[in-house]
């Protein structure tokens, strides 16, 4: 990628302004976590790992505000900004795990100088941040196995550089498997209704010359069907305990589609992205967006007035349907609950 | 519907302009069969049974412009045309059919008087028209019998009033549950790349005051898997001997997921669908549409230069997935070759 997706800079956050690509190239620049939280719920930024190391930044910049209240006042004024900041997208687990960190270390540090924790916390930003490009590059590695030489793959959404610090999750598989010679071509569903395939996905591919054709939705079933696809790969927002994967609406129909003509499905994403705290896909709660996402595009209308709308961010992939979850310490195998549980810290 | 798909007024066929609803409600005057394969193959109009009806219109307007030729010429040249308006588009069989009939009716009264053959020619595309009206409400009868009160139905695409000459085929039973009282409400798939069901089925839905709910197409399966969807009507283009079903583009993955969990998946056409002289699907032509349907929306570019797009306009559901194929002489059910074939005139 020549962009990047974020980048902290004279105690504000750039970021690269999603909702506006591939039009237009511009810089949304959060100077207080609320800009953090409005970035992360209105989609400037968006992609599981992403959306963690951003708030993490939302989490300083919460600190330094608050850093000139009353002593007694400071930590629990900027733990106050990390619960709202938990709170701008309900589905990505990232978001609570990165919240949850910097939590922890405001309460392992609370005796230190305002000051000194002001460093701590910035130095824990910049070290998630960092972190995820480095574990992107370990799934890039264990995924590439997968990706059989001239493979067609198949992929949904946006998991790229653009949903992640740097890199990508499924699309980072995908950027190696290119660059270590195998010749694939990928097919990205446009992925409606934000058109994250279309407007990010497609970008990505282009700019990084990598073979790839743009697909409506709906023809991927066919593609499927006909074994014009040898692997799908898609990114994760949370991974039940027994491999239930929360991901992007439509992923579950592909995984179903995979199922049937025994096409392999793997899900990219890192151990961050896997909630041990939830037994399977039937608690986790999924994000419902506003109805101008499906009935406007560009700002122009596409739907009669008066249409009721129910438009899901997400939908749950059951475990019997993913071949496996390539995460930065290995690929996780049916059954998945037993090899994700050796993930786990 | 308060508006007409089609009307034969002053020696042209005025269309109802389906590229502009629900914007604007124009209306495409057709003044020869030039306009009226253009207006085809545009898609101003579009749906199988909608397409078959215009055809005839079009050749009517061909045999009134070449009336004046030398009498010799006159059958030959209207007899191009028909050809010509055929290949507009490659898929819906109904175009094939309606042409058919044309062609048939030429050879028929090929040595009346010009003038007579006018007459004949006008008199059958308007009994094509009304027929495919009568037609449609005798699907909706049929159909009706399988929706059960209080019943969540799925459609895909149009297949509405805008879609034929009138009522509608799958929409068409849709009315009827509606308007017999059976409380029913509707999922409508917005139906990419051109959005019919966004655009025309929701228009339609709206107009009607039928309860319904607009969705992106990716949000149908978890629909289906969470047992929100009792039943899922679909139009067809094509029907082949064994049941194969060509639709829109989208269609055979909800087969394919109806038949995992379960749900009744009906096929609502007219006889004129079905293609006796292809055996299975695996024979029908699938077109091809521009990139631009799917890079472009209302004009305004949503991918990035460079991107390649495949872009077919309809799928194959196989006849294993179909519960039933609704026509006008009653239900097919499995096995279909069987019970299609006793449709057969």
């Amino acid at each position: 990628m020549k962009h990047v997706t974020m980048e902290f800079l004279d105690e504000g956050l750039n970021l690269i302004d999603q909702r506006k690509l591939p039009g237009e190239v511009t810089y949304f620049r959060a100077r207080d976590y609320r800009d953090v939280k409005l970035a992360i719920s209105d989609m400037v930024v968006r992609g599981a790992p992403a959306i963690g190391a951003t708030a993490a930044y939302g989490v300083y910049l919460a600190a330094l505000e608050y850093s000139s209240e009353p002593r007694e006042d400071f930590i629990p004024s900027v733990k106050e900004a990390c619960d709202e900041l938990a709170s701008a997208r309900p589905t990505a687990v990232n978001l609570t795990w990165a919240i949850d960190r910097m939590k922890d270390l405001l309460d392992d540090n609370a005796d230190k100088p305002v000051d000194d924790i002001l460093d701590i916390v910035l130095a824990r930003a910049e070290e998630i941040a960092a972190e995820d490009v480095k574990i992107n590059r370990e799934m890039a590695r264990h995924g590439n196995e997968i990706v059989p030489a001239g493979a067609q793959v198949l992929t949904h959404c946006n998991t790229g550089a653009l949903a992640t610090v740097g890199y990508g999750t499924a699309l980072g598989v995908i950027r190696e498997a290119h660059n270590s010679g195998k010749g694939i071509h990928v097919y990205a569903d446009e992925t409606r209704p934000r058109l994250q395939g279309a407007r990010l996905t497609a970008f990505e591919l282009v700019e990084e010359e990598i073979p790839a054709t743009l697909i409506a939705d709906s023809v991927a079933g066919t593609l499927i069907r006909d074994n014009k696809v040898d692997l799908v790969l898609v990114g994760a927002d949370r991974v039940a305990a027994n491999g239930d994967t929360a991901n992007k609406i439509g992923t579950y129909g592909l995984s179903e589609l995979c199922a049937v003509h025994g096409v392999p499905f793997y899900v990219v994403a890192p151990t961050s992205t896997i909630d041990y705290n939830i037994d399977s896909g039937e608690e986790i709660e999924i994000e419902e967006r506003p109805p101008e996402e499906v009935v406007e595009i560009n700002g122009a209308r596409i739907a009669p007035e008066g249409i009721a709308v129910y438009n899901p961010a997400f939908d749950v992939s059951p475990a019997e349907n993913i071949t496996g979850v390539v995460t930065e310490r290995g690929i996780a195998r049916s059954p998945l609950r037993e090899s994700l549980a050796e993930f786990k810290e």
